[in-house]
């Protein structure tokens, strides 16, 4: 079955000590939809400017991307720069440029409304309510968020949570939501606020998955050598609803290896800068590493 | 088989936001003969001073624990005084009276030496040193350490390094000894150094075992609440080894198993105030943890 995805279509410029690389494609709605794209059909919604290079449609279009949502609009595409430093952990950003994104609506062409799974990736709330207000029963709704918007839009986000039935966060996140220190304690109490699946992403320690039959506890796949971490949160959501929507089955199991396949995904994108390292990914690159991880874990 | 552990025997004055704890009994060899006394037979080796309460030496007889190696001094009990924030990662040391400690010589009862699994755990290099000194032909020594020796006692370690089976140490401590930010290069560099295994600890994320047949990933047992993480490395440490002593079978899947059964001993150790909590476990509450452990990461 087909994955929506509706979030930020955008141009990164990553400095990172070793690098700099600018206006690559970017974006919480890129990475997912790539990601989702190796398990099944994907429909993008987003938008971009005329100054969107060319190159970067034909890479959707590689990926079987359905484009039908993506508006092109006089402009500039929402451009991001960011440095890390030596340590990863720490990013800073050095210039936002909104660009035709101050502006975005996300108007659902009709054939995208009756999509079963949703991914609604990191964008501000209104714009996930927005899109959910056009979809038609939708099976399965995911959401993302960021740390901005729990500071901007934190009433549009605690309604946000009563639609939706999986919420995606990272630990500081959960942290800062909740004013609960304690990760697990934060999970319980999110889903008090109403989604039935919490996930906690937390980097390079893996995931956490709290659903009404308990806990499931998602290791990263271990890289020796992270060279960008960019849009490692959103192609790990991304490779998550791709699985769970190409998968027959209980669902609380394929959730379980869906944080599994988006582990995996995600340890791709951190190989490369921007999405240069996921994009050279085939599906049996991706079974192949999920394998690895699993022996990685059983005893 | 029966394992030997020697470290620091101690009174540990404990703060937190919610309440003190003055002088529970603590101490790495305390922490890890006790978690390691749930599997098997334990030897101990330390020293306390007179002021030694008598309740702390039954409860070592309590759990089985062989005292012979323990000296009594005239003087004064290691003291240790800690403080934690309301984020229970953040810890400053308030005092440090080493009192006896100060000249400690570990030297080992006869009866001692032929222990077929040696558990260095955290304690002065040279100390460590000097019970393999007095050792005949151990089958597995495990050794455990802290970021101070690093810095005092750098070649002393690089050193022991070379005398063990296998090597635990945490997360920041990895990378401080190897210099490399990445903790899976910086395990990879520790194996040059020496130990044939590496045991990378991540606190509430978990742990790693660096092998030659690969990598495990242990998960942490997750926690609503932690009440003090005092000595629940010590606790992993000791619960891992003593369910090596413990098993028949091959050395590798033992160590990962064993890794599981330490992070659910040090589970119970961050549920109490020092060993307040992991004393009332029986082992079939740590078969129960265990279980629920490896059902949160089947899938």
């Amino acid at each position: 079955m087909s994955v929506l995805v509706v979030g930020s279509t955008a141009l990164d410029s990553i400095k990172t000590p070793y690098r700099e690389n600018p206006r690559l494609l970017g974006g919480s709605a890129s990475h997912a939809a790539v990601a989702a794209s190796f398990f099944g059909p994907v429909k993008l919604v987003g938008i971009v400017g005329d100054d969107f290079p060319k190159r970067y449609i034909q890479l959707y279009r590689r990926h079987g991307i359905d484009l039908q949502g993506l508006q092109v609009a006089a402009g500039k595409t929402f451009h991001w720069a960011g440095e890390y430093e030596v340590n990863m952990n720490n990013r800073r950003t050095l210039a936002t440029e909104l660009g035709v994104f101050e502006t975005f609506t996300p108007d659902l062409p009709d054939v995208y409304r009756r999509t079963p799974f949703v991914l609604l990736a990191n964008i501000a709330p209104a714009l996930q309510h927005h899109v959910l207000d056009q979809m038609r029963r939708p099976r399965f709704v995911v959401a993302d968020t960021m740390d901005l918007w729990l500071n901007v839009a934190r009433e549009d986000l605690l309604k946000l949570l009563r639609r939706i039935d999986a919420f995606v966060l990272n630990d500081s996140e959960a942290r800062q939501l909740t004013k609960e220190d304690n990760v697990i304690a934060a999970a319980k109490k999110i889903h008090r606020l109403g989604p039935r699946y919490v996930i906690v992403k937390k980097g390079e320690h893996g995931a956490l998955l709290s659903s009404p039959a308990g806990m499931f506890i998602s290791p990263a796949f271990p890289l020796n050598k992270v060279v960008d971490p960019t849009g490692a949160g959103d192609s790990f959501v991304g490779g998550l609803v791709g699985y769970l929507a190409s998968s027959k089955g209980p669902l609380e199991a394929n959730l379980k290896r869906g944080m599994i396949y988006g582990s995996v995904v995600a340890s791709f994108c951190c190989e490369g800068f921007g999405l240069t390292r996921t994009i050279r990914v085939a599906r049996d690159t991706i079974e192949r590493r999920a394998k690895q991880l699993e022996k990685m874990v059983r005893f």
